[in-house]
Formats: structure tokens, C-alpha cells, sequence
């Protein structure tokens, strides 16, 4: 017999159907017994009365059980129905099981709050729960729209490298790793030269790029390797391009969201967030002006926003334009890589831009220097040898317009959408100082 | 005045428009210059004659300048007019010449064949040639058909982490760095583990994962970082089931193909792949022996195939079956990894794949072992302790379906589609034992 999804289940009334999934609850109750049954497009009830041989079987099945079952669907009684759940009007008269794969007694209640290295340790199962599995459908949503918006607006997917060849930023803590020879490779900490090269062929190029850091992290909001989403576009009048294309894909990525995943955000509690026709944008001496004027603090010397500062900015921004966005512009020379455009109108000052969402930044963007003698200078400016990283000045030396992009980590970009209190709560494999899936303190197998 | 888009230019005829790009050729004749210019969108021609002072701009353009430019669109006389070229009928009257950013004179000519070193040495520029850019559009092109098709299929797209805390498969030599507290990290050589923990998630994912492997290779097919495009699905009868999926994905690809890129396809000179119904498929051991009547050569002991063995069953599949792939299953278990499946009808062979398209093997996969003690017996059989890599264990422990799937090396499928001679080619930005970006011989930037 075919398989039937349990989303379909409703279409089978009255007819025999075989279904498969894990046992997802499972109640003995002497001469009956009752399954809640899931499978990968939801969930259905189950029920075993007078058939002996049957009713066997059915007590030595666990929860995560593996099960291929078959069965008469039934309407329940008017009264029974159970309203606002899905199959919540039928039930599946249970006339045999096969067992696929058994399962051990689980080590503990999945549908309890679990502290997070319960949850981290015990991955492989943790995520079949149904908080987990609705995270990272909302994060391969994401994704997905985040694709498609860019697909339409001409811009080209490209596959950004991991190993590089030096650390040519600087700043960041790199990983570095032994590779041929007694050279020295690192792990990407941004497919930024990549971009940018890739934009002087295709003028609108994005990433979805693994980038690692080597930072002795222990916040809510850092990763010792992340997915970072990045795009960068040619041919642009400014900055403030980039930022409206980056609002337009902000909004494409909440319509998305709200056609495909109400039912998660019900899950997670969460709610999808409203963008304005136009996102909020200060300058950062704006900014910090008004924080002074509004509470009395004064930040105005300081050269970046500390957390508290993002925490504030976007409370007002929601309270002022009911916005859960607010960009913040023009911040010093000094602040920003060597690569980023000085304003001409505002020397000292970059085209450039953070995007804060519900208390955090979420986007690093901004205009780069596309003049190949201008961006020798940045590089020289801030200490850097430009002949470090000859490959990617190549670019500049053979015509790149003007151009800017942004890069958004996903991890974070999903914590803050589903309001989850910690950015590892929104990675499949978190991998922080002191876990790679296993605490490393504890870990058996680390090799030499 | 708002740009205009290359491939938009034959609907303003008559009419004034600004166009923005690279110049792509440049041919002063004293009074009068003509221009290719090149935009995302393609290609156009342009001519400067009676006006002095946009001549004088116009004679200090060479290729790679950036420019906008204004003009009007006049229609070619029809004599006049080159048939079968984009934009062959127009011409665009140049009235304004602005340049946005200048070019070096260019190392050499882009048109003509190039080794490999000048390939990849001059890679931001090389990378702007018809060749390239057609390369990597296929590139994203298959990619985003993989991801059509499989969303289609009720696929979950996850991202696979690219550090891991051991080298839990053996075997491929592993890259190792160092992680905090004195503990190693390893870069990952296949999403394997994840995708199986995934699938006991949402039954049927897929991944476009970064891959590394620290072998000294120096061929035309490897690298030692690349894509691989990995895919695994729960509740299947068999690895035929898998086998099943992967053809109807590889038609979805070329269709797409058909469908959008005849032109990158015509560049390239390379033809796009018919398959048939069904891919013919043989176990290791008929194909050998097919080997050895037709040619005499006899292969009959060994457990796997050779290089040449794959090139001749190729050639042997398109005469036999017009078909460019052919299916390869039942590797005996010794040539398999742990987790792979025993087939209980035909013991010391698996139930395994490989996929050989255009002489070499495009995929493996195969059906897996989803019991918990068959999985720790099969990696005991190898030598390895199933207590080092614990965390993997654990799905097995929950309760896993039937499960298999594929992994595909995303630069050799655009290689052996485009009929490239070098896997390289089909990488942005290849990492092997000599380079990273530059020649690690020559680098100047290597820091300890």
C-alpha cells in the first residue's frame, strides 16, 4: 500500500490508508491504546481496541518509535471533534503496525523548557520538538525569500571560499590553519573582497556564506562560526541605494513569512514584524543627540553605539514611527574598514550603516571605496599593507563603479525574529568556545 | 536621467537614454570612435562622430572603463544591421560620456585562450570574460534548479557547519586547527552526520555545504575545498527510491538549462545532457564483467572502479543506452563507509551508488544503516569506536526510518556539464595544494 502523509489523512475518509512517522505520544490504557502519530507534514491521532494481536504490538511502542501503520480513517463524532487542531475531526482506526526502528525511553519530557546545553547536548533529538523543528523552517523561509527577492532583482548567487589565503582585515580573531607546504591558511571572517570582486562581473551578486571568528565569545548574540547572508550591488547613487533594497528584502522576507508561517510564529509566540514604507535612518550624531536629550546620557564623544545604546534607539524608533527598523548612518572614519567610502559632505564621516532590529544590530552596510588609488590610501591609512592583498586589488585597478552591499547574520537575524532569548537557540549546530555538538571540556574523542 | 538597461535599449528607439557599464571595446578611427559597452544585461554598440568635446573624452576610454552614457538609440540602416547579435540592429548616438571610475591598460587580451595560472593569477579580472561569467551563471543556475526541485519535493534546505569536533569517518585526510583551550577543531569533509540528524527531523533535507580535504591532490577533477550538494530522505524501500529522486532532479537541472542558458551553453560549445526514462544502472560486478567481454580487460577482483573503467562504461551507457549517466550499485562493503547499508539479498555488498556521468563519478550515495546496533557494528567492522563520535549515535538511539541519499560535488557537475577540461574552471575561486587566490610559492602576504 502507498503511503499517505498525514496531511492528507482528511481527504481519505472512510477509506484504509497506510501512513509512517514517529510515535509522537503514545497512552496504553489496558484493552486501548492511543497514538498521536507525526510525520514530516504534521500530526494525527491513532486509536487500537479489539484486535489482540494488534493491541500487542501497540504496548511496546515508545515515543520516537519508528512506525508504518495501517488504518480506517474515521470522523469523529460532532462533539469530539477537537476544534483548531489539525486532523482534530478524525482518528485512525489502528489495524496493524510494523515496526520500522525502536527507540530508547527518552532521557527526558521533550515538551518541557529545557536549559540550553540540555538542549545543545542532546541535538539530534532536541530538534524533533516541535519549538525546534518550527525554527528552523522559519530559517530555511528566510532563506528562501531572501533568495528569491534577490533572484528578481537581477542580483546572481555565488559560492563565497572558506579557506583564505591571509587575514587581510585584520581586527577580527581569524582561525589559522596548517595547509600545504608549511603554509599558513585562515578561515574567512567575510566574503567581502569576494563580493566586491564579483560585483565588478555581474554588478549584483549575493552570498550565503559560512564566515568563523576565533573571539572568546560567551554572549547571547555571538557565534564562533556563522552564516553570514551578504549582497553587494553596483552602480549605485550612494549608500542610501543599498538601504532601500535592503528594506524592500526586509519586507519581502515578513510577506513571506506571513503567507508560509503563522502557525510557527503561534509556536514560538512570536510576531512577525511590521516594516514601514520607509525605515527610520540617523546619522549617529542624531542618534546620540537625542539619547542625550531623552535621558540625560551622553554619548556624544563615544566613536559607536554600545548594546544599551541599540536597546534604546530601537525602543524609541518603535515608539516615534512604530518601526521595529531604524538605520543608523555616518559612522567616524575610524570606526569602519579601510574599504569604506568617506563622505565628501561630511569628512570623517563614511557612507555607511548599521541596521538595528528589536535592540540589536542585524546589518553591517555600506558604500565602498571603488577608486583604486583611494582605497590604497584607506588600506595605508589604517595600517594595512594594500600589496597584502594584491589579488583583490586587482579589481579596482581594471574599472569597479560605485558600489555597496550589506551582510546579515542569519543566525541572528532569525533569534530576533522569533524572539528567542539566545542566538544558539537559532543554530542547528552551535559551535561556541566551549562546544563543538559536545562540550569539549567533556569531549572523548579530541584527537591530536 | 534614470538608466537604462542594455537589453532594454531596443524598446526606446528614437529616443535619448543613459546607459551605464564597462567599456568592452574600444576603436578610435580620428573623427569618429566606436564602443562596445557591456552591463549586466549584455551588450550594446556605440559611436562618437562630430562632437569635439565628447570625442576628446571618448579617445581616453579603454576597455574596463566604467562609464554612463548618454546618447540616443537609432535604428541601423538594414544593410547594415548584424544578424543574430544581441542589440545588432541599433546603435547608440553618443552625446554624453561620463567616466565613473578608470582601468588600467589590460595585461593581456581577454579573448584569447588563457593557461591556467593566468586563469586564476588575474582572477577579478579574468572572471569579467564571456567564458567566465556564462561558467558561473550555469553554476548559479543549477544550483537554483537544485533547490526548485527539492523544495518542490517537500525538501527542507539546512545549513551544515563547516568546523567539526572530529574526524569521525576516517579515511579522507582532514584539515585540523586549533580551537580554544588547547582543544583541535577539524574542517568538515562531508554534511553526512547532519543530514542524517536532519532526517530524523524533517524526514527529507538537502544542504549546500562547504568541504574540505587535505590531500595533496593535483588532478583535473579534485580541490581541496568545495561544494557539495548533498540531499537525504527518510522512508524509503531502498537506495533504488534515492536513485529514483536524483534522476528526476538531474532532469529538472537540464531542463531548467534548456530553458534559460542555450546561449552560455553555445558560448561554452557544450551540449546539454539528454536523460533517458530511466539512467541504466548495473552492480559493480555486471559492469566488470561487461568490461572484460568487450574488452578483454579483466577487472572481475577488484572492489571499485577505475578512472578508465568509469570513462568506458560511459562511453559503453551512451552507445548502449544514448544515455550520458549510468548508474553503478552493490560496492562491496569493505569500499563503503560504516553507515552504509548491507543488502540483505546479496551479503558483502551494499546497497550503494555511485553516479558516472560523461566519464567520471558525479555522486555517491545509497541507503544507510538505521539501526542503532547495526550502525555501531558497522563502524566496530571499520576499526572506529562508535563512542567518538556519541553525539551522531544518538539519532539512532531515537528511532530513525529507512533513510538514504546522495552527496554531489557541485564544481565537477558544472565541469562535466559544460564540458570544461579542468575542475578548477569551474570554481570561482579554486583552493588546491599550490593556491589561494595567489601562487602560495609566490605569496607575499603569508603570516604566521
Amino acid at each position: 500500500m502507498e503511503r499517505t502523509l498525514i496531511k492528507d489523512l482528511v481527504e481519505h475518509i472512510g477509506k484504509e490508508v497506510l501512513i509512517s512517522g514517529w510515535v509522537d505520544v503514545a497512552r496504553n490504557q489496558g484493552k486501548m491504546a492511543f497514538f498521536d502519530f507525526r510525520d514530516r507534514s504534521g500530526k494525527a491521532q491513532g486509536v487500537v481496541f479489539g484486535k489482540p494481536e494488534v493491541l500487542e504490538v501497540a504496548k511496546t511502542l515508545r515515543p520516537e518509535f519508528v512506525v508504518s501503520v495501517i488504518g480506517k480513517v474515521n470522523e469523529r463524532p460532532e462533539k469530539m471533534v477537537k476544534e483548531g487542531i489539525q486532523n482534530g475531526n478524525i482518528e485512525l482506526e489502528i489495524t496493524n503496525i510494523e515496526i520500522l526502528a525502536e527507540a530508547e525511553a527518552l532521557p527526558f519530557d521533550l515538551d518541557t523548557d529545557l536549559n540550553l546545553d540540555t538542549l545543545l547536548d542532546n541535538r539530534p533529538l532536541t530538534l524533533r520538538r516541535e519549538r525546534e523543528r518550527a525554527i528552523f523552517k522559519v530559517q530555511a523561509t528566510i532563506v528562501d525569500a531572501y533568495r528569491t527577492f534577490l533572484n528578481g532583482e537581477d542580483f546572481i548567487e555565488f559560492q563565497s571560499p572558506a579557506l583564505v589565503g591571509g587575514d587581510a582585515e585584520g581586527g577580527a580573531g581569524v582561525f589559522s590553519l596548517d595547509y600545504f607546504y608549511d603554509k599558513k591558511a585562515y578561515l574567512a571572517t567575510s566574503p567581502q573582497f569576494y563580493k566586491q570582486i564579483l560585483t565588478g562581473v555581474y554588478e549584483r551578486v549575493f552570498t550565503i556564506a559560512r564566515v568563523f571568528r576565533a573571539e572568546k565569545h560567551n554572549t547571547t548574540r555571538h557565534l564562533n562560526e556563522y552564516i553570514s547572508i551578504d549582497a553587494e550591488m553596483g552602480f549605485i547613487k550612494d549608500h542610501t541605494d543599498v538601504m532601500a533594497v535592503e528594506t524592500e528584502l526586509l519586507r519581502a522576507i515578513c510577506t513571506r513569512l506571513t503567507e508560509t508561517s503563522p502557525e510557527e510564529f503561534r509556536i514560538l509566540g512570536a510576531e512577525i514584524p511590521t516594516i514601514p514604507d520607509e525605515i527610520p535612518r540617523l546619522k549617529l550624531r542624531e542618534a546620540q543627540e537625542i539619547i542625550f536629550k531623552e535621558t540625560g546620557t551622553d554619548k556624544r564623544a563615544e566613536p559607536d553605539l554600545e548594546p544599551e545604546d541599540e536597546r534604546w534607539l530601537c525602543e524609541w524608533s518603535k515608539q516615534e514611527y512604530d518601526s521595529d527598523f531604524i538605520f543608523i548612518t555616518h559612522y567616524p572614519v575610524g570606526k569602519r574598514p579601510f574599504y569604506t567610502y568617506e563622505d565628501e559632505n561630511d569628512p570623517g564621516y563614511t557612507k555607511s550603516f548599521d541596521l538595528l532590529f528589536r535592540g540589536v544590530e542585524i546589518t553591517t552596510g555600506g558604500q565602498r571605496r571603488n577608486d583604486y588609488q583611494s582605497l590604497r590610501n584607506g588600506a595605508k591609512e589604517k595600517g594595512l599593507d594594500p600589496d597584502a592583498f594584491a589579488f583583490y586589488m586587482q579589481t579596482f585597478k581594471y574599472g569597479m563603479p560605485p558600489h555597496g552591499g550589506w551582510g546579515m547574520g542569519l543566525e541572528r537575524l532569525t533569534q530576533k525574529f522569533l524572539g528567542l532569548s539566545n542566538v544558539k537557540e537559532a543554530t542547528l549546530f552551535p559551535r561556541d568556545m566551549n562546544r563543538i555538538d559536545t562540550l569539549l571540556s567533556i569531549e572523548t574523542s579530541s584527537k591530536d
